[in-house]
């Protein structure tokens, strides 16, 4: 058994059974021996940002660690921007990263690369493995410090050599110690704020607004009147009809500020405290008000269902029943298109156990209110702030959920950093929807640069435009294999909505914008 | 004046007024001066990749430094691998990259990013800005080490505070020591073995193989009959017929062995040893024979051309005139499509003062052959192994040089990394013809995984295939805004290179490879 051999058979082993990858000549030796591991999923991806960002879609998901394969430092580079999402939604994820041989690196060739360099900004766990015999136990180790609470990316740099080496052990993932509880007198305090007068928020960290943990979220509100939010990136939220509401704390800093004032406390359960997004001149960076008590419950390192599961005891929360919105569907719009249209076709037409990838910026600002009453669903959104991930998303959390229909909400700009990450799609025949949303700029900078320059010039407004040449989301997608089509109303986004979820395959709806 | 308007003056006093930019929110006031400071030209990119790719073929065709701006830790992440082919290209490069402001930085923000450890592998000179007063001054020393022998890449980091506060100064770029000229001794030996019966190859570094320093080292061939070499990943050769001929050390290992086993020595101007671009199971890393003796004439942060110029007086070669090739068309072959027909009709239509940008991997093998008696022309090639150059340093050479037409040799696998290019190519209407070699697969690997597995198995086979579904590069040329041509023949291939050299406009033609 040669190394590569002994690495996948680990993977497989550790519960990481599918792999994003793009592959070059130093990883060879891996993609060779997926023949004689058969358990192991290969999905190839055209572009690295797309493997990360699907590796961090399957995460989402599954509820497992996924694995990227990627060449070299630059591979590595390209997957980064999605790694930083991925780091933000504390997602498990192993990559592995081909290097040149160990007697190899000293000479100066054109991909020699400071791969640990490259890597350490993202990487918790992080390892280059020494010999043929020390791959599996290194990737073990890799799997159980990515699943180790907080959830965090492992990198293991696996030279050549290495790989095709002969000796390969397959490794056992070591038991590592469970997160623990908050001390009680966390939960005591919090229970305190809970019972008191005082009106308090409860805003859910990266894992805890799914699954019994938003149950028992909801429990806790019910009984004793407190809101259920999320931070304005989360990282996966389970809504709709029958679910405890949860509201998302907004983006723009006035009205997250504005949505924050009602609460004399805010308790954090895994999140970290609002703050806003980007600072700007003569704005506070706090969202809460300074008599507002900011109160941790639990850290990302403890084990927040757990804490949430004492504080529903303390509150004595247990029996409750959540409040949730009934089913209600919005009635199908018509006309032309505006962003409250389009967020009523979407409540009108989305499917049950619907996956909602949402990266629309500017143009989405509705769609969370105009599916609240939809059929139950999971949405998921850019949890760092790094533009183009929602087409890899999708792909990942297609694959986790092969029978799950996938909306992508994207904006144009967006889309454009991962577009490849259609081709995935296509070839893995994914029944994604990808709405794009074509403003033909980037419309979030332009509300920006209005505040920055009193009269912003000529030359500053053309960067930020992207309509000379107008982008044709059409062509993009054909040329990819992926069926596209371009609407101008509300009953034409109707009629293509529904036949994209119908089709149960990859298709690409693009949303001119007035 | 504000820090940004100091910053963007103060690199176009230093010489630097070409700017490919993705800004976002942190970089807006540096957009909102660009009205201010009119020399500066900025370039929009789609994706990041495609701005540090352009600056890089702009720094090799302007011989002047190119500048970025990227927002936050992800853009420069994005703009990471063609930074790495920069790196190896040695050229300089100024990244202006924005960051929250310095009050905002300490918050747990979506995203907050280690820009300066994500900057560290590629950037020689790299800082973060305290305040607007300084931004300026940080601007020019940033310069100063970027055009410093050997030339390299400086990361400016730009809180944004530093840039919409008000006390900025523009800074003057200080003169740094030239670089200094070998030892005597140094030329003396390399003079000692040109003279002598050993037959010896002069390998031209990074800025080495254009201008005076190719002529000179085409006076030292013609006098002692020494070969004329570059290595396989060269900056930037000029050739074609009046221009000495130079040759391109091969890729493959066992060809490149073969190549120098000639050779009793090797002189390096500029270059580093020659070694295998990856290592294999049971090949040298070293290319030489090990009687072969290596001898450094110049390092790169040495004046090479006060080398050469040396060398040629100590070998009487002065006043030679290098051997050169006469202008020479090959005919226009007919028929049906393969890799020696391809480069004859390139051959034979390459037009005077063309730049080719070579990226075409295992389809343009027998391209530099085909063009050596063709009317004179620069090419470039891939110089880090990062796939995916070809696109953006088009994009940044036909910037560089308006009147020139730029032929794109791109590998379909390759140019699928950052296609974006094609729209900063439309928007600009750059002389671009790219052509796309499509072979619907990673061809290299299949050559890679035959010698890794004795009998490579379907699923990894599959792995390495782009045609499930077939990438359309028309479509893909089309949704940015290019016209797109497939052609199935040498005679359709010859029309579609002509019409796009004539229309000196962007444009694409897929060549499908049987």
């Amino acid at each position: 058994m040669n190394g590569a051999e002994s690495l996948i058979q680990t993977l497989v082993d550790g519960g990481v059974d599918t792999c994003f990858m793009n592959p070059g000549t130093s990883e060879i030796h891996f993609v060779a021996a997926l023949d004689r591991v058969p358990q192991m999923r290969g999905v190839p991806c055209l572009f690295e940002g797309a493997a990360s960002g699907a590796a961090d879609g399957y995460a989402r998901m599954s509820g497992k660690p996924a694995s990227t394969l990627l060449h070299l430092g630059p591979g590595l580079s390209n997957a980064l921007a999605n790694l930083h999402n991925a780091c933000r939604a504390r997602m498990p994820l192993i990559n592995i990263v081909g290097d040149h041989a160990t007697f190899h690196r000293h000479y100066e060739t054109p991909l020699a690369s400071n791969i640990e360099a490259i890597a350490r900004p993202y990487s918790t766990w992080l390892r280059s493995s020494a010999s043929p015999e020390a791959v599996g136990q290194d990737c073990a180790e890799a799997i159980a410090s990515a699943i180790t609470a907080p959830f965090s990316i492992s990198t293991l740099i696996l030279p050549a050599d290495t790989a095709w080496g002969e000796g390969g052990v397959v490794g056992e993932v070591p038991q590592m110690p469970p997160p623990s509880c908050p001390a009680d007198s966390q939960i005591d305090h919090a229970a305190k704020l809970l019972r008191s007068d005082a009106r308090v928020a409860l805003v859910l960290g990266a894992v805890l607004a799914v699954g019994n943990a938003l149950t028992i979220a909801g429990k806790i509100a019910a009984t004793t009147g407190a809101a259920l939010l999320v931070p304005f990136a989360f990282t996966r939220l389970e809504r709709g009809a029958g679910r405890p509401s949860v509201k998302r704390i907004a983006y723009v800093t006035e009205e997250a500020i504005a949505q924050l004032a009602e609460f004399d406390a805010v308790i954090l359960a895994g999140a970290p405290p609002p703050v806003s997004f980007f600072a700007h001149p003569n704005k506070p960076s706090v969202l809460t008000k300074e008599t507002t008590e900011v109160f941790t419950l639990s850290t990302p390192q403890e084990d927040g269902l757990a804490a949430l599961t004492a504080l529903a005891l303390a509150v004595k929360a247990e029996k409750a029943q959540p409040q949730v919105p009934p089913l209600a569907r919005s009635a199908l719009p018509a006309g032309s298109i505006d962003s409250a249209g389009l967020a009523a076709v979407i409540g009108a037409l989305l499917p049950e156990n619907a996956i909602v990838v949402d990266e629309s910026i500017t143009s989405g600002r509705g769609m969370l209110a105009a599916t609240a009453s939809a059929p139950p669903h999971d949405w998921l959104v850019n949890t760092g702030g790094s533009i183009g991930i929602a087409l890899p998303l999708s792909v990942g959390a297609a694959v986790a959920c092969p029978g799950r229909p996938v909306l992508c909400l994207e904006a144009d700009g967006s889309g454009l950093y991962t577009l490849q990450a259609l081709w995935t799609a296509a070839r893995e025949n994914l029944a994604i929807t990808a709405v794009i949303f074509a403003n033909r700029s980037y419309a979030i900078l332009k509300g920006e640069l209005g505040s920055a320059a009193a009269n912003p010039g000529p030359r500053a407004l053309e960067m930020l435009q992207i309509d000379r040449p107008e982008i044709d989301w059409v062509s993009l997608a054909r040329g990819f294999g992926v069926f596209g089509t371009k609407v101008e109303t509300l009953e034409e986004f109707a009629v293509a909505l529904r036949r994209g979820f119908e089709s149960r395959a990859p298709n690409l709806i693009e949303v001119v914008l007035p």
